[in-house]
């Protein structure tokens, strides 16, 4: 392990565990009504997840030059709308999971009209913990937020996702579906982290305009990958899945050494964007790294 | 038919064409990306509803003393909230209801995934409009909406609900439920408007505060009464499904003549609230007419 894997293991874990205080604090408690609610939002989001959407905001947040506690809401609310969105995949109507994190997926641990206001709550609040900043920039941080979140992004990417099962798809229908499911939201977890500072120069924010485009493809690339390779207990939700739904997926056109070929050639590319930048970026080559180089 | 109740006819159907264009542009085009999930959107949310959260924010920037072009997102973002909540509401897992605004509920017309996407995505659109204008005031409104809809707002009354069938509520736990429920939705869409004036004085957002919360209850006692009272086809949705599913109601709670005397009482403390301003005002005593003296 070299020195720089290890300063960024630890600003990782630092920041995953403030994160999760940051989401613990704001979520309300189990003991508030309605209790049940509460509780399953708290299920749902704490106590689990790599962060790496966080860990995007508070890393563009560093290299924009604010402070962590500066970037905790757009960390928060990508880390809330995320959640949402896995709640909402996972129920039957969806992707029908019983698996996540390792755990009861939120509608097999409490129900499915419950999953479904879980989710419905957690995307409320994550606008209302942005507003709540009362930050000049909070305004620009929610229409990002909001456009990733909706038609033309996750839930359209998921839309379209519904809509492509069993239909052999071309590598840019693919793309643009990707782009819109998990891109989308990557990038707005970028951007909200680089909006937290005052006044990011326009050429820092289309630099992480990129590298967030360049993330957001590898990170699915990866996933494809996974779920081809890894076991369900690794993965700590079901593997195998696209295969068995007759996806189409990064491996299924590319084949399994092209598809690591790609992810390597993004995370190369990933790398020359930043290369202009000091030690601030440090945080966003270790993002890099870490979603290039889960294991496979 | 007096002069008065006539202009206000005219206001509100000149209200509500209006808000149906707003939302027609607002809501992206059916040959847009993904094509399916926004012909269902724009299903789900035009050509039907009464639009009185619209009218509530157009009545109360008139107050506000601004024009209606100003209230024109807080208009929409309300009746995309309050569409989003009937798509998932009506879902099988919910209230399974096949009927709504006397066509195929959204589910019943495309399907269960589709349905649980188009909420999703009707409520971030919700705030992208709202945060669009770039008013000063919008970050003020993303707040009060986002908490209306929360787990300590619309949500919560949902999920409230659920755990009520076929208990025996108090009627301050049939009020709480309420207040969440549909009073939350109620206060923000008069808030909203209130706010997309720049300078609202604090005396009259609090006489708004009073008028909505009054108008949210007899909004609820009458939805309870006609569910009680009025057929099928009068409602567009199905009637009689509460005593159906042995649900507390204010019928069921007070009986018919006492829950019909409350609503009296509201409308007469309404118009009290209203009684030191002048034909600004004229809007807010129609839309109280109009909740209160709804058929039965």
């Amino acid at each position: 392990m070299t020195t720089s894997a290890f300063v960024f293991d630890h600003w990782a874990r630092a920041h995953q565990q403030h994160v999760e205080q940051v989401l613990a604090r704001l979520l309300p408690g189990e003991q508030i009504l309605p209790e049940r609610l509460h509780e399953a939002m708290r299920y749902a989001v704490l106590g689990g997840g790599k962060r790496v959407r966080a860990l995007l905001s508070y890393a563009a947040a560093e290299l924009a030059g604010t402070s962590r506690m500066t970037a905790d809401a757009s960390a928060a609310a990508v880390e809330l709308i995320h959640a949402f969105s896995l709640v909402h995949d996972d129920m039957p109507c969806m992707d029908d999971d019983d698996l996540r994190r390792g755990k009861p997926s939120c509608h097999k641990q409490y129900d499915d009209a419950t999953a479904l206001l879980v989710g419905d709550a957690l995307q409320s609040l994550a606008f209302e913990c942005i507003a709540e900043t009362q930050a000049p920039q909070a305004l620009k941080q929610v229409q990002v937020l909001a456009q990733a979140t909706g038609s033309r992004g996750m839930c359209g990417g998921q839309s379209i996702d519904l809509q492509s099962t069993g239909k052999r798809l071309t590598r840019a229908e693919l793309e643009t579906m990707h782009q819109y499911k998990t891109g989308a939201l990557i990038r707005a977890a970028t951007l909200l982290g680089a909006y937290a500072a005052p006044d990011t120069a326009p050429a820092l924010i289309q630099c992480l305009e990129q590298y967030s485009q360049k993330m957001g493809l590898a990170f699915q690339v990866v996933d494809d990958i996974l779920d081809a390779t890894a076991d369900t207990q690794t993965l700590g939700k079901t593997a195998g899945k696209d295969a068995l739904q007759d996806k189409s997926t990064y491996v299924s056109l590319l084949g399994l050494e092209e598809a690591k070929t790609l992810v390597e050639a993004l995370y190369a590319e990933a790398l020359q964007l930043l290369a202009g930048y000091g030690a601030q970026a440090d945080p966003l080559r270790g993002i890099a790294k870490f979603i290039c180089e889960r294991p496979f």
